[in-house]
């Protein structure tokens, strides 16, 4: 994908300010962006939008002297997320059932799915329309997967389990795995039956080799439009709200219920059985051992307050001159005891 | 599988307090129990168990008054180690090697093996009788895997590595990638060939998409009954004991010896090269770094005895008020100076 | 591999110390070496090796004297490097396309190449002389893959990425993820194409279950002769440099750049958008989230160097301590006061 300027303000029905031959090649955020890209600002990040690595930005035509090439628009967001559609390259894979799949008389497959060479889908399956299933996937007996969804190579999803519409998994992704419980009866630990599985709603993405425990009884669920990076591990009976984020290796504890919006940076977790409000934001590496109220900002292990954990954090790094400065106290004071 | 509590009741031997038309459709323990399950509960956890979310509770024929619907039995552990076979269901795969999957001449079916459709057992492997060998996992040449096990899709077992009985393994695990091990000459890292294996006992567990490399020489030791859960990383030479539990992606470096009842809670960890006695814990996101004597509780990184992990971390909490006191000190100290 | 100290001594152009006829069955570095083994040593750590688990030593000739079984030669490391290719095993596979493997018609295998049962070559992919593909991989469309390279069970390497010569990819690793991008508008998060790809020089090994994003746009670049354990996550545009050392569940966020010879020890980290400066060391379960410069021996969460860190975990520890003191201090100097 390849486009001027110009012909991206024509698109959006906007004016490229300079430079309108400039050649567009992708679309990203303003942290990522660099020689090439587009991105978009609106008040208050104007400004560092103006300093980004960005070839152009998509600005609002309120927006008086901006000091790159830029696409003034009404509507900044909704004009990127026209181009992101324009960006997004197409999948190119045919519809059809490649002769090497194997596909159960029993399962349902919808109009125009795409079955790759070496897919499994077992007995009672059913698959929605223009679902691609890459090579090497399997979908076990009796579970869903709705229309538009994307499952790469290598996904496993267990039987029972319900994917959505418009997901995308990345490969390696386990959906529906057991969830790690057991009951130790005389210094044995007995596997307790784990037959409930997973509901993945609409528009939610699974990063590659992250894992997905079914429930215990019932469902682990994992709402609309949420966001799961590589490597990550949700255990039996967590339920997670709409609109998240797990970044990368993050870690949630069994039966955690987790709210709207709420995100988990790289290598966070969450200690199981806790109620986690909308909106709450975990830095990376922090877990919370309790629950935690809306829209808190956390760091730090246990988790706690942001600015809490700065603070502690410098009075760690005060804490060897203080130790120096108790010493010279009590000498002081030793010195005038006398 | 659904049941009234008087059926159960009729099936263990016991009486069923009351509420003997209600229904029982999961079982598990006391703290992920919610409606429509059933746990047990002997001392001192009856009171816990009074209030806790199952429908009913076994307990000991022993207890007086109990708050919730009951089965008194003489022995409530091994009444519910029958209803957890009860509540099991059984693995609904006909025996059989599916067309689509290629299996070496050289290779050693048992009698009722199940090997699923693109499933692979490379030369001289040997599977044991009613073992399941779900779609796309690679058994590696001259691999032995043992009876009534069951291997769930995309796991990779390497060459040499042994699988006991009844061994359970989820989905994308990976036993006998190669150790991490190097030896750098000239600035370049030289590959140390890695011609050991991994040696899993009987009963054990192996959650999705962990690793378990293969020794250098030697082998790489998993020891009957320990149960290992998601993303879980041991390194080469590791030797882990008996009944032990390693909770999602806690990573264990190379050539650890772990004793056995030794828990590793989540995200934890352990240096290479250490010795860890039986019956240690871990808390979340712990890790040793020296050897620990048995029955230790640690806690923190480096792992430290928990009660001292508790003082050191409320001591860091009281901090910055410390900090402020000591100033006043300085202050009140400077004018008795004068 | 069995070869007497003799035998091997004959080999290297050197002399056997005593003990000619002890079997040799294994290679190994001094920390992990056992009995069976061979290791090599030179100044300073002539010593140490004295005393570690090998069987034998392969020391410089101007060693006096030494308490194990020996090999003395010129050049120690040159030695061991023509051992460890004497004892790394030749991987036991027939070049040739399993008849249950599919390959595309557009795709280009090189000479000898082995594709085994049930992997997928798929659209215009290449394949380099004498590589050897195991079950149920994946190689994506116009995807280039090097010579001589060796790629285990599961993996999968998506579209248009490039992978080196030499390079050893462990069962279940994922080249090629999507990015974790999104711009959120209106609530929603929406997905940024990832139209880059991933770039695996020579020599490099990738570890299982390890995911490697590709670009948003641009290159995930791993350099010549790195080394990534498993359970790494590196994020979309990362750029690592040679001979680079990531130990296992390390994870780097997105456009983070490193320098040659770093190394990440187990469960690290890093922040995004950084530059790390050649011959960095950050200690296990560090995490860099500053630019930092070459050379650094850093610890802790966030990183600091690592004297700086040793010296305030010990502060810490005695903390409760020094709360005691200062309380003490109060009432004195409130004695002295009256």
């Amino acid at each position: 994908m390849k486009k001027t300027l110009v012909e991206l303000a024509a698109l959006l029905n906007g004016t490229a300010t300079e430079a309108a031959g400039i050649e567009i090649t992708g679309i990203t955020n303003i942290d990522d962006a660099g020689s090439g890209d587009i991105t978009f600002a609106v008040p208050p990040h104007i400004e560092k939008a103006g300093k980004c690595g960005a070839a152009a930005v998509i600005i609002p035509d309120t927006t008086q002297s901006f000091p790159k090439p830029a696409i003034r628009v009404a509507n900044p967001r909704m004009a990127f997320t026209t181009l992101l559609s324009l960006f997004t390259p197409k999948p190119d894979v045919s519809p059809g059932v490649h002769p090497a799949a194997v596909v159960s008389a029993s399962a349902k497959l919808g109009a125009n799915v795409a079955v790759m060479a070496h897919v499994v889908v077992d007995d009672n399956a059913v698959i929605g329309d223009n679902t691609i299933l890459y090579p090497h996937t399997y979908i076990g007996r009796h579970a869903i997967v709705g229309s538009d969804t994307l499952i790469y190579p290598n996904v496993t999803i267990r039987e029972n389990c319900q994917v959505g519409n418009r997901v995308i998994i990345q490969s390696g992704a386990v959906i529906g795995s057991d969830g790690f419980g057991f009951v130790t009866v005389g210094g044995k630990h007995q596997k307790v039956p784990q037959v409930g599985n997973v509901i993945i709603e609409d528009d939610v993405e699974i990063g590659a080799n992250t894992c997905l425990d079914r429930a215990t009884t019932g469902s682990t669920i994992v709402k609309q439009g949420t966001k799961i990076d590589n490597l990550v591990h949700l255990a039996h009976n967590v339920v997670v709200g709409e609109n998240c984020f797990f970044v990368a290796q993050t870690g949630i504890a069994g039966s955690a219920k987790i709210g709207n919006n709420v995100t988990f940076a790289g290598q966070s977790g969450s200690a199981g059985h806790l109620t986690i409000g909308d909106n709450c934001v975990f830095a990376a590496r922090s877990a919370p051992i309790n629950d935690t109220p809306a829209n808190s900002f956390c760091a730090g292990f246990p988790a706690r307050p942001h600015r809490e954990w700065l603070r502690s954090e410098a009075a760690v790094g005060r804490l060897p001159e203080l130790i120096k400065k108790v010493r010279e106290l009590e000498q002081r004071l030793a010195e005038v005891e006398k």
